[in-house]
Formats: C-alpha cells, sequence, structure tokens
C-alpha cells in the first residue's frame, strides 16, 4: 500500500505509559524518539496533558503531564523530522498550562473524548487550534456508541471543530474488520473537510488488520507503538505497520534496533500483548480493566472462572 | 458472524507438531481432544501420515505417522462429535498404509501440496476420496504462486479431483486482507462445486483478520489451533474464531480451560507466537526455516542484522 498522504503516529510512549504510570526515564524516551526518528516515523505521542491539580506528580511520572521542559530534554541534540504530540483528556487539563504553539515544543495536540463529551472536546481543540497546533479529536469506546448519537458527534464535529483530523478509537479491541469498515466509511462521509485516523487495540490480534481495514477505506492517519507496547493487549505494531507500508520514506531497521535493545529487557517488567484476559473483553466488548486486576492476583490465568464472571453479570 | 456451514478445524497437534517434531504425550493430545470435543469444534487435526520408510519413527513422535491404532488411543472413552483429520504431503506418504474409512478412525484426509504439484495431489485425493474420506487438496505457499499457474491449479482442481475443499494456505503469513480476498474470490469463482478453506499463519498478527476476510468472502472452512500452537509465529487462535463465530454450537469454555492447563506450561518449553524474527519474513514473504533457526541461536534478538541479511540475499 502506497498513499503519500498516509502518516504515522507512534504512541509508544503515551499507551505504553498507562502500563507503568507514565514513568519511562528519560534514557528509554530518548531512545524511542531517536529510532522513531530515525524510522522517519511522522508523529511521537510522548504523554498526557494532565492537570497537575487532579493528578499528584509524586504518584505519577513525567509523562502524565509532559512539561514543555521535559519535552526538551528528550528531543535536544537528536536530529529529527518527527513531530511531537499529546493527548489531554476531557476534564483533566489546564488550558493556561498550554502556551502558543510557537513557544511550545509540541507540534500537535489530541483531545481524547467519549461520544458524550463532544461539545467539551470541541471546545477544547479549538482552543488549542487557535493557539497555533495541529489537533484531532479522538473518539474513545467508540464500539459503544449508538449510531445516531455518533451521527450527532461526526456532524458536530465536521461543523463545529476546527480539528484536522477526527479519530476512531476501539478502545477495547473489540471491532472486527466488517465494524471498522463502516464506522471508516462513515466518519469519512460525514467528515468532508477533516481527516479520519485509526487507533487500534490488540486484543483479539486485530489490531494491524483494523488498522489496513482503516486505510483500505481512505483512513489517512494510523496510530502504532513500537512491539505494541500500549495498556493491556497493546496497540498496532509500528514495525508491522512499516512492512505494510510502500511509502520509501520509511526505514523499519531503526525500530528492529530500538525492541532488540530496549523492548525485549521491558518485557521482563512490564507485560503487555496478547493474553487470554484481554481477549476475552475484547471478544466481550469490555473495559480491561478487571482483566488487569486478574493478571495482577494469583488466578492470573483462571481464565474460565474470569470469563464466567462476566457474563455473569446480566443487565437489564 | 453466524452462517452454519462455516466449519472449524484445529490443527494444534498437526501444526504444532512441527515445533517439537510431532511428539505430544498422550496425556496432552486427549486433554486437548477433550477441549475441542467438549467445545464444539468440527474436526481435529492430529498430525501427518507419512511414510516410515522416509522419517524414522526413532527421530520422530507418533504424530508424524498417526498410526490408526495411536489415534484411537486418543479418543477412547471420550464422548465427542469431533471428527479426526490427517495431513499428507505430496511424495511422503505410502497409499497402502491407507486402510478403507470404515475401518479407520480417520475422517477426513487433507493433502498439502505446492501449485507444481497439484497432479500428484490429485491422484492422492482421489485415492483417499475413493477409499471413503472427506478429503481436501490445501495449497501451500500460495503467496508465490503465478496467477496463471494458480488459475491452471484451481481449474484442475475443480475438474479432474474429488476433493470436497480447496484450502488456501498462507505458508509465510505474508498475505494482506486485499490479498486473502483476492485469492479466496478467485478460488470461489472457479471452484463452483467446491467448498474453500483458510490456513493462516500468524507472523504479521494477521492470520485472525485474514481467517475472517476470507469467512467474508464465502470461505466455510477455516483452521485454528489453541492459542495459536504452531509453527514459528503459529496458527490463527481457535478460541479467537469461537469468540467471532456465533453459532451456538460453539462453547469457548473448554477451550479457555485447556489453554490455562495445558498451554500457559506449554510455553516454558516451545516458542510460538509473535517474534520479530518471524515477523519479518512474513513481511519479506519467505519461509520462516532461518527464522526458527535464529531463535535457536545465539544471535535471536540480533533483528537488524538478520533483515539485512534476508534483503541483501539478491536474486537477479
Amino acid at each position: 500500500m502506497f498513499r503519500e498522504k498516509i502518516k504515522v503516529l507512534d504512541c509508544t510512549i503515551r499507551d505504553g505509559g498507562l502500563m507503568n504510570k507514565h514513568d519511562f526515564d528519560l534514557r528509554f524516551v530518548r531512545q524511542v524518539y531517536k529510532a522513531l526518528s530515525d524510522a522517519g516515523i511522522d508523529y511521537m505521542e510522548i504523554g498526557y496533558k494532565n492537570s497537575k491539580r487532579l493528578f499528584s506528580p509524586k504518584e505519577y511520572g513525567k509523562w502524565k503531564f509532559c512539561d514543555d521542559c521535559e519535552i526538551r530534554k528528550v528531543t535536544e541534540g537528536i536530529e529529527s523530522r518527527t513531530k511531537i504530540s499529546v493527548m489531554v483528556d476531557v476534564d483533566r487539563v489546564d488550558v493556561e498550562d498550554i502556551l502558543p504553539k510557537e513557544e511550545s515544543p509540541v507540534d500537535m495536540i489530541r483531545v481524547a473524548t467519549y461520544v458524550k463529551d463532544v461539545d467539551k472536546a470541541i471546545y477544547l481543540v479549538n482552543h488549542f487550534a487557535d493557539k497555533g497546533y495541529e489537533t484531532t479529536v479522538n473518539i474513545m469506546a467508540i464500539s459503544r456508541a449508538l449510531d445516531n448519537e455518533l451521527t450527532e458527534c461526526l456532524e458536530q464535529l465536521e461543523k463545529e471543530s476546527k480539528a484536522g483530523i477526527i479519530y476512531i478509537v476501539d478502545s477495547f479491541g473489540s471491532l472486527y474488520q466488517e465494524t471498522t469498515e463502516f464506522l471508516v466509511k462513515k466518519a469519512k462521509e460525514i467528515l468532508k473537510s477533516k481527516e479520519v485516523g485509526m487507533h487500534a487495540h490488540n486484543n483479539q490480534q486485530l489490531a494491524f488488520g483494523n488498522t489496513i481495514e482503516a486505510i483500505i477505506h481512505n483512513a489517512n492517519y494510523v496510530d502504532g507503538s513500537i512491539f505494541g507496547l500500549g495498556r493491556a493487549a497493546g496497540n498496532c505494531p509500528t514495525e508491522l505497520i512499516l512492512g505494510f507500508l510502500k511509502n520509501p520514506k520509511y526505514d523499519i531497521r531503526p525500530i528492529l534496533d530500538v525492541i532488540s535493545k530496549e523492548f525485549i529487557p521491558l518485557q521482563k517488567k512490564i507485560e503487555w500483548g496478547y493474553f487470554i484476559p484481554y481477549a476475552i473483553t475484547g471478544i466481550l466488548d469490555e473495559h480491561p480493566r478487571t482483566a488487569i486486576a486478574l493478571r495482577e492476583s494469583d488466578k492470573k490465568e483462571n481464565y474460565r472462572e474470569y470469563y464466567e464472571s462476566l457474563i455473569g453479570e446480566v443487565e437489564d
């Protein structure tokens, strides 16, 4: 697949940070930045801009807050054309923390929202766009959205927001190709002035397949993470995206290097990837939080009991 | 997805046997058979019918030969509607070893062939069909087939073979959805009197995605293996297929149980799944044998060097 407009955003540090309270050390983050830069990746998402009034810097690492001075320590001295992205969650950011683009090392701000919070997301994203940033709105848990509400959400984003890109986020790793096709086509149809992006989770080993599906249906922004690092089952592996895209600007080799040197050792400290409890939450379209808790308990391989506990929760 | 005609064949013991010289012990194989039976899986493929003149029973385990008496030791005393399948490779079987269906515990014989050996495969499969077995021809390494030769192969299979099902086999895990769609549509168009099947490898984490793609385009036979066990990157996980198919005859829970009890411990002895060297051979459409050798060497994490050794092999 070669389509020049396709851009790859690597969210290794941001989504991976959900597994270690955003506490990657500077050396590791610089290694990732260097690898992504050498590989020609378009964007690196480094963390969240969360309010220090809401979250304590004593409890969380630097990449929960992404102070500009910390980002500069990552980028300084490394030759790069890779842009820096940060994520903000609705209701968790102090907008006054965000300086005008000219004064910041950040290039892109992505606003993560549920369908129900789209008005707040539009307020935020327009604020950031006015400050000069590239902007996206990422619609989380889209597998749970009712179709009429999603339609309204997309129509509002098209009419009222200054975001350049709207992402479909398969938070629970529950989408199949047909659903991905349906959602991307729907988004493309409504969002006539914007690009569509895809952020997939790998609970059912479909993150890469769904990312390809989104590309086939003209999504031009795709998220990956190195060796799939990310919350629970993780994300679409960046190295596989590079193998698929034929754009000669990308080079897979620096990614292979950093996996060898940094991610294989990291696997001994943090657990992510294909584990049955994450597959189960994907199949059942559930948030992985109970699966993460299970993996941290002494019942971590009790799959049947866990499955039955989920399907037994009758909602009426 | 609910389509009653879809049948699931689990090839855990057969394809997984490629990782341990087909030497699973009887207890393990019975546990797998029981789990598949309780889960309602349609077929269990237990191994190869290879000639003992070509391969020594001293060097290989039982499931390289699948003597009928050994199969009976697996099935005896376990209530089941799961049929037994064995695979034969062109040029590696003694046809006189295969008794008439009525005298054998085997229900299905699958003939694995390259496009170039299709005449031999047709001879074999017709022989087995005449002996009363359900039969398939599995076209290996289909990603390497020239289109005109594949057309001729499929036309011959339609006209000359008695096989009920023709499988597309993504031996190198190199197919993407577009290629899978192309191949399944092509096969369906030519094979008017037969069913089409899909056997995927998981080098690029696309085994499940490509299996779904094949189902979308009307393949009705799909291969899986428990927890993805199979050569190198392994296969499409049976548990994910069951999560996807809505046929109430299937029950995922016995599969979850046997993963907990048998496959988690097995992971400490045999390595399979997503490893970068297997991803590389998938991306490059190569047989995984050099990647398997790398993983057994002291350079097992030297991904860049391995990648460069493969792309450096200029063919002209």
